[in-house]
């Protein structure tokens, strides 16, 4: 039986009940983060942990616990009895339940707290064959950066994908390919990695910030540009990031080939540094 | 106690339980209606219907009772009394429930269908005086024509509004003034009305229909059009319109007074025309 967490309790996953007034259920007012555990310790907990009191500030939503999240995220992976596995585990925090109004509660509710765990299936081989990405219009809100449960166009652009028979979706805004539904998207040239900035279009990705350490660490160039689609043709090698897909090679936009079709020596390299990084959490 | 609806039985709203697994709840995975009872009949509720139709259809959410919305609204405003009174009726429908991941679950599972009636407040002087409003970037996202529960933006906009002893904030695309956080716009100059055309970008509202059509009925000139914020100087009247804030002047914006500061003679005649309209429903 799966236990999550609900407003400072661990409770069977079936008896935990939202409100029809949650303001995350009702106004998408509310943040969140994924954390992968590897078996032993998780992945960037710190980077999360610090990403998700951002986005708490940056929507006006006090949860004074949140420097607690390392420790929930822990206590979900005992009482589920996933040490030792690999395992994500989701926490969203809303603005808490009112009588339905723009307005924000005042004064303020307690926030909605759930969070849950999920063992992580291993072993696709994605990451050899490499996937195939659809690209899209951007029609996401302007506040990318933060974390929000706002994931509507998210969904939408990722299911057009998949009905495509592509993996992933490639937004672009304003002719500049920004990120992907759930991931960062990495383009290689001439040996340089090129990633969007930071900035109000893209979500900092932890897994996006141990890539561009990791690379460096290994003497790679990465330039933290904008990448115009126009100008896609001119790279050899795309990869994508995030916790869930780690790296993750992209063999193929819209159907169009990246360079040889199969992953490219740079990917390859990032994806072994990567792993380096991963061998202490596995313990 | 009020009784609201919940996938197919009217229920003590305190019994209504939302599973952690919903999609409006994580990913903003819903649409959404709020229709007006005038004690004896609701407004326009053949375009709110047609509307959340069209919502469902672009989102890919299907619910085929769609067309029984009004019988259900209207079962709500019996089951609470509020027959005789003035109420408003919200309607929302998710993509219900499954775990959780970007794509849709396959094969569909039910949409969640929840709907509660409360009883409106009438009497606020805000017609009589006007109300100031905020001006604000629109960070929204693309598609503000499909009333969907991704209101994060609007939340956050009316808010800051409401912080700076505002009742309502204006969004501006590009040096184009949209909409409000939930009320259609109106500018008012040499006696023409101008409003935003329908677009990806606003809503099509029900009451802005109805201003149109009121508006031309009496012999005014209504121009679909966009309207720039610099050009606001030009206009002597600005007024919004919802079915929640029905007509109501905009005597200031960003604290610059429109026209005289007061409700203009166009914008009272429509409010006269709206209130002819309303006449019938109230019995």
């Amino acid at each position: 039986m799966n236990i999550s967490y609900f407003n400072g309790y661990y409770l069977p996953h079936g008896e935990i009940c939202i409100s029809p007034d949650d303001r995350g259920f009702l106004f998408a007012e509310g943040v969140y983060e994924v954390a992968r555990w590897y078996g032993k310790q998780f992945l960037g907990i710190e980077s999360h942990t610090e990403r998700l009191k951002r986005s708490l500030r940056e929507m006006k939503i006090d949860w004074p616990e949140a420097d607690n999240y390392p420790s929930l995220a822990h206590e979900l992976i005992i009482r589920n009895r996933m040490a030792g596995k690999q395992a994500l585990v989701y926490l969203q925090v809303t603005r808490g339940s009112a009588a339905r109004t723009h307005s924000f509660p005042s004064p303020p509710v307690n926030p909605t707290v759930y969070a849950f765990a999920k063992e992580k299936k291993t072993g696709n081989r994605d990451n050899e064959t490499g996937i195939g990405i659809l690209m899209t219009e951007d029609i996401r809100w302007s506040r990318c950066d933060i974390k929000s449960i706002s994931l509507l166009a998210n969904t939408m652009g990722f299911q057009e994908a998949l009905d495509k028979n592509m993996q992933e979706c490639l937004f672009v805004r304003d002719g500049v390919m920004t990120e992907c539904s759930h991931s960062n998207i990495f383009f290689v040239r001439d040996n340089i990695i090129y990633t969007h900035p930071e900035s109000k279009y893209i979500l900092s990705g932890v897994t996006r910030k141990i890539i561009i350490k990791t690379a460096r660490e290994i003497g790679m160039i990465v330039k933290e540009e904008p990448v115009r689609a126009d100008d896609l043709h001119k790279f050899r090698e795309v990869f994508i990031g995030s916790t869930s897909f780690e790296i993750t090679p992209v063999t193929g936009i819209d159907g169009v080939q990246i360079g040889n079709g199969v992953p490219g020596p740079v990917t390859r390299l990032i994806m072994s540094g990567f792993e380096a990084v991963l061998i202490p959490l596995k313990g």
